[in-house]
């Protein structure tokens, strides 16, 4: 019989894990039946989103209390019963906080074999070649659509994702700004990575430097972390800039789940565009057109507040913020 | 000589506007020079993002201390040296919370002329025909593209955007709930711009009677409002909804500008987009295989944090949020 252990969780972690939120147990591995395979777990990625995973429903269930800790790894198969595994095959997939895991015929996040490449170590596929670094591939080019000469700023641009979402942008000829926490980090993304500037926000002064560093302004957030950072990477934003949200760290340990905001923006991967009708100026009067012609079908009803006497018009704009009009808001002069 | 009153602006506004905030001044109406016009302004159009416009810079510079406050207007023309306007005309633009305007030859956001239309008030031109109904036009056709059978939730929704933005849902098939502060004006939503439900969101319930109105959960949401109202439309979102973020005035009575968030996505025009690389589960084939090729082209590099022991693994996910690794963080079984 062999022993697997296991990492459960056993309460809903309040900001960081305390000891007792995963406790180790132990169970024995059950025999194979026809169409499983077992394999030993051998590398386990640790990503963010565990956090979030153990907190409450996202855009997957919560890991329930009890359960075998949910995460990716790469792991080995050491014995098969199943048509497209023999021992020895290398895989990548959801194996969970445990040393051996059991794969069963059909599943729901069917493991991906991992090719033996020569001098790459396997453990990539779980990094730049892995989700990670597939995240920041589709973040950058199918969300950002960088384009040469803009500017792009990573946060957390040391971490897995980041880390590849810059040197996409440096690959597609944009000017590439990191934000990470440790200047040792500051120099791995300047000097190793290529990036233009890495910017460490431990430093007082590092939204200056932010400023300084984005002479152009900032065309492209790929944002992991929310809260302070993001907010002085928006206040960089050129017109019509395109925000990646592809994390929220600075939320992930908050003691009460985050529902709304860029939680529920992740979750459901809404788009949210800041809007002027300035932008469409050319196209006014077709506008007005169709507008008029809907006016006259019936199809569009309008009602108008009227505040008489030029002098009322600093009490009429209050009326918007106290609920005081229905319609448009009109002073007769 | 004709004297001409002018509201200009006194001192920035904290929260709703004080006396003293805009005062009343006289200045005589110049005599006209060849290229200009005089209009008298009859209509005043009152709208949220005045108050935006005397806090600071937004789309447009800050109205000046001391200048006549911006607005739009409508006016008639009464003295004309200027090749486009005769006596007479109506025109509707930026009048300025003023009695007479002068119109140059050179504008930066020029004048338009209203056409006359029997049985049409002329007030039209500042509201479901203006700029307040071209506005929810373009929000709602070119950036939330609403489809038949979708759910549409406006917020302010009895305003005069909000009001025109629910009917060009319900023109385009949608369901239409609206939210507004009275229970007047839901009743006029509901029972003469027929929208499928309205919601006082001054009722202790509302955010059942949302979920309530909402079976099928919210694709669309017009967003004028921001904050509580905002979160609990969010809260209801569908997967790759559409937000319109087209105004924020729980916002803009704040005392300190809000520089962020809402505020800033809109005058800088922002697409945030909410991103889950599960979505792209059929092209991971190919995302691995271009960064593979960046990788053997030396364009890729990678680093990885590797902890040894499997009983650390929630160590290493709080490494995660304290700042402890440097790229792909992985957990050596």
């Amino acid at each position: 019989m062999t022993t697997n252990r296991q990492l459960r969780l056993q309460a809903r972690p309040k900001g960081l894990l305390a000891p007792g939120d995963l406790v180790l147990s132990e169970t024995q591995v059950p025999e194979l039946q026809e169409g499983q395979a077992l394999a030993k777990v051998k590398y386990l990625s640790v990503d963010p989103t565990m956090r979030a995973w153990m907190a409450g429903d996202t855009y997957l269930p919560a890991v329930g209390i009890g359960d075998v800790m949910r995460a990716g790894g790469l792991a080995e198969i050491v014995e098969s019963k199943h048509a497209n595994y023999k021992k020895g095959d290398k895989i990548v997939g959801l194996t969970g906080l445990q040393e051996y895991v059991l794969i069963e015929a059909q599943s729901k996040f069917p493991f991906q074999k991992v090719p033996s490449i020569p001098f790459v170590p396997e453990t990539v596929f779980l990094g730049a070649l892995g989700m990670t670094g597939i995240t920041a591939y589709f973040g950058m080019l199918d969300v950002a659509k960088p384009q040469k000469g803009e500017t792009l700023v990573v946060s957390a641009a040391a971490g897995a994702t980041g880390s590849i979402a810059g040197q996409i942008g440096k690959i597609h000829g944009c000017r590439v700004v990191g934000i990470a926490g440790t200047d040792e980090k500051c120099k791995w993304l300047t000097e190793e990575l290529g990036f233009d500037a890495a910017i460490n926000y431990k430093h007082s002064d590092w939204k200056e430097k932010l400023k300084a560093a984005t002479p152009n302004g900032v065309d492209i957030n790929y944002e992991n972390v929310g809260g302070e950072i993001m907010e002085a990477v928006l206040d960089r934003m050129n017109l019509h800039g395109r925000v990646v949200l592809c994390g929220f760290i600075s939320g992930y340990t908050k003691d009460v789940p985050e529902k709304m905001g860029l939680g529920v923006m992740i979750v459901k991967r809404l788009k949210v565009q800041g809007f002027l009708v300035l932008d469409y100026a050319s196209r006014f009067q077709e506008a007005a057109m169709e507008l008029g012609k809907w006016k006259m079908m019936g199809k569009l009803k309008d009602r108008q507040t009227i505040v008489e006497g030029f002098e009322k018009a600093p009490d009429a704009i209050n009326m918007l913020f106290t609920g005081g009009n229905t319609g448009k808001l009109i002073v007769k002069v």
